[in-house]
């Protein structure tokens, strides 16, 4: 080894040769090589890339006006449309992190959101009004409020200070918006569906941002200029990435107010739609839809589904329609996916149902993950790749989260040893595939949604009858999964399942509320502990 | 703006969240996830990615038992075969820089490049035993040399301590290679052709390397398990970065000792190749070969090609023939190109010639290099887009180099006002893309006007019967300096110097027909480029 190293001598960084990564680039290049190119569909509206970026600087310096800058949140409860899409260049353009909510929030939650993440500015669509006063009547620095006009939509109620239109207004052309100075600047914040207590804010940097947008625009070998259908929203993990990697690819966003196979179809036939993702809830509704609605698809489109491990039958189903599944999985704190389950040529001459099979594992590495493994969530020792042998998955590199916003004791648990740790349970197989077994945490997926079991038990213990309650995932042909709720009543109290529910619709959101109730005593461990594997057994046979 | 940043509390930079991106990672991912994929061919020999990172994996691990390590050089002189692949890859692993040289140069230029970077090894293909003996002959610190047998090629001479598969041996197969800690740390070493004096070694680190690799891919829409043929040497910018993405990509080499006709139409048959780089001399060649050759070709075919502009009319004939070209630019400053003549839709439906002029520009800035500009050299104030004014192009960003090898002096001048000096001169077009007239020093200027050589050249290239061509500066008493017109005749073709100044008198104004023209071979660099600093020593002597 060379005691002086020459190549350290006289080459440092500087403005010629570094520039931080952002996805904030992809924009500008899209709009000046292909000003003209339709970069956003929605109902009757058409714009172009030069006009988004040209909308984007604008929101980006009317932020500035208003004194948002490096390190304030901007929150977004919006449909995937216009003004969310250019939300995700506008506001870190002016050095802001975006805060997209999940619009099917509570108030409570959305208010414990904009109260933890600071929010100076909340864009609201119509459709959210009354949720968003809700959750903001309370606040003691309520933000500035800007409505959402669509005019594809006539329902709903704009609210706010002032309508996103009129905000773009005060805004300049020429403002001179800038790079972060570190690619380590955050740019999102995604919250948590909270399975422990209250949810965590989950903050993304630039530099990942860019990287996980190029990798799974990787993974699902596209090309430039693709047509993607927005049915997977942008509240979560900022749509995987994809505003971003649809302008690094010049593509065109279709966007989509209602996931509804009624209007998923005619879409993929009016814009000759190519790529779209969706959690597989929404593969099932396609795969159900009425022959009719089947005709209207007449070309090949790519799929990429997560957020639940795929049932081989409906990957089956996906695919003798022509829809080809690229089956991917993570997490909010890995930007979305980042394990893909690439294909390999020799399952081709696989039976159909082994094909499926093979597609459902959650895969390998995404091309710009560094590192993925499956090992003892204690001793961070790898398991054996024998498909048998459980243990968490874990994931390293540069597109796993920053850290959880005003939470190092969080962060420094999710990063113990050098490792996320994703709280997934799974096998490690003899090929290098991962594939889940089981969450540690107990996670129920319901049409693509994370409930956690914990928070509607925590309901349940609130009502005055219920003794104990137990919360696990049951199949459901709807959404994949739905809560079942086991509860032991107090002595001499009575109730029904219907009040049960009640009681629940009443106290958490509508997605969350228990599919079936049942009364019984819990089974426990020796130590007390209540044997949830017991009750999924249970579950099934309901379900 | 928020006095306390929240995000940037409690959430640094750490193993978990943060890796050195490099090109090294695609390796170790292609090998993990299609081990049994191949990955080079080269004649009969086959190997698959399983067993190239294994062996890489070896190479490294030999390096550094023989002491070589962070900031050591380890130069390369040989073709495109399977230890130049690999030693991109196994020369890094050991925290060491790649100096791929030139085959072409002689003992001399060879030393002074062997000596300027200090290499410590030097491994030799048989074919350029000679030239390496000569070149290390009197070399004070005398690299080990390794000599690389290459079982496809019977000729040449195998040097040096040991050979490439015996030293390959020393390497322990589970030696624990590493990411670099700064992804700002070096990964090769390229030495300009020195136009100018003493060739310059220009530096390359992992980050850049890693972000060209895909960018060049995004060039060219490029998706998993491309079939890539290696006509442009790995010297040249590390082959423009292309190793490192066939890793990505997970791509399969096919690679080609000499560059001939009669083996590229062979190969693109067998190997069912979809892609391949070579300059327009290369397109030329193709261009140019027989119909039996010709016929060899069945399916479409990707083509890169840089390193000079390529005249419209080869463009034409390679299109013509299922080539789909792809014109790049950029210098081994910038890992080789760069910027890319984008493709835009409306200009499917020109004319064949027209068609060939938009892609015969250098166009935009590629996907991952941050910022391209045409601009005055000294106010580096942008010209203005008119097509007309000429001006220096410059570049900005990751895909710029570290720096020139002990050499601050020549890094400061080339980054001076933080941006990258390109020493090209182009316009730029309403539409943003730039258009290279020539390099600085190629201008002719004749009573006044600059004449663009490449202008000219273009025109002669539409001759029926011209070949190659090639115009300098050549001193005229009357308006100073007049071209000088170069050019090679079709096999089988004549023609008089009447007759093509006639022609040209028919393309171009008055003022730019050559005073004077030369039938002849063109003296060319060892990478295909015309030497015209030879030409131009010839056109003094016809002055």
């Amino acid at each position: 080894m060379n005691a002086i190293n020459p190549y350290e001598y006289g080459m440092p960084r500087e403005a010629a040769n570094f520039q931080a990564l952002s996805p904030l680039s992809f924009l500008e290049r899209a709009a000046s090589i292909y000003p003209q190119r339709v970069a956003l569909i929605n109902g009757r509206q058409r714009q172009t890339w030069g006009e988004t970026y040209a909308r984007s600087v604008r929101l980006a310096s009317a932020l500035a006006k208003r004194g948002i800058g490096l390190g304030d949140t901007v929150a977004v409860i919006a449909p995937n449309g216009i003004a969310m899409f250019e939300a995700h260049f506008g506001v870190p353009m002016c050095g802001a992190v975006i805060n997209a909510i999940n619009t099917r929030l509570d108030a409570e939650a959305i208010g414990f959101i904009l109260q933890h993440g600071e929010a100076k500015v909340l864009m609201v669509d119509k459709e959210f009004a009354e949720v968003a006063q809700r959750a903001t009547s309370h606040m003691p620095n309520r933000p500035l409020i800007i409505g959402i006009d669509d005019v594809e939509y006539d329902e709903g109620q704009l609210i706010g200070e002032l309508d996103y239109e009129a905000f773009l207004a005060e805004g300049d052309a020429d403002y001179a918006w800038q790079l972060p100075a570190d690619e380590w600047q955050a740019i999102a914040l995604n919250y948590t569906s909270g399975t422990t207590g209250n949810p965590k804010g989950v903050v993304y940097h630039h530099r990942g941002a860019h990287l996980n947008a190029l990798s799974n625009a990787m993974c699902w070998d596209m090309t430039r200029f693709p047509v993607y259908l927005w049915t997977l929203p942008m509240f979560h993990c900022n749509g995987w990435c994809f505003p971003w990697a649809l302008a690094a690819y010049v593509g065109t966003n279709v966007c989509l107010r209602h996931v509804r196979a009624e209007a998923i179809f005619p879409a993929l036939a009016e814009h000759a739609v190519d790529h779209f993702c969706g959690a597989p809830i929404v593969m099932n509704m396609l795969a159900n839809a009425s022959p009719e609605l089947k005709a209207l698809k007449t070309r090949p489109v790519k799929v990429m589904t997560a957020g639940a491990p795929p049932p081989a039958a409906v990957i089956e189903a996906m695919e003798s329609q022509g829809f080809q599944v690229t089956h991917v999985y993570g997490l909010t704190e890995t930007y979305g996916p980042s394990v893909v389950c690439e294909w390999q040529d020799e399952w081709d001459s696989e039976a159909p149902e082994q094909r499926a099979r093979y597609k459902s594992r959650q895969g390998v590495r995404a091309p710009l993950l560094d590192e993925l493994m499956v090992a003892d969530p204690q001793t961070l020792q790898p398991v054996p790749r024998d498909g048998e042998t459980i243990g968490e998955i874990f994931m390293r590199g540069n597109v796993v989260m920053k850290g959880y916003l005003k939470n190092p004791t969080a962060t420094a648990e999710a990063f113990a040893g050098g490792w996320f740790h994703s709280g997934d349970l799974a096998v490690w197989h003899a090929d290098g595939y991962v594939e889940i077994k089981d969450r540690s945490k107990d996670i129920i997926i319901s049409g693509g949604e994370n409930i956690s079991s914990i928070e509607i038990e925590d309901v349940l213990y609130r009502h005055p009858y219920i003794l104990e309650a137990a919360v696990v995932a049951m199949h459901s042909e709807r959404w994949g999964e739905t809560p079942c709720a086991f509860v032991t009543l107090k002595p001499g109290t009575e109730s029904t399942e219907e009040s049960v529910i009640k009681f629940c619709q009443h106290h958490m959101a509508r997605f969350k509320v228990p599919g079936k109730v049942v009364f019984c005593e819990l089974p426990k461990t020796s130590t007390g502990k209540v044997q949830k594997f017991v009750l999924r057994e249970q579950a099934k046979a309901l379900a």
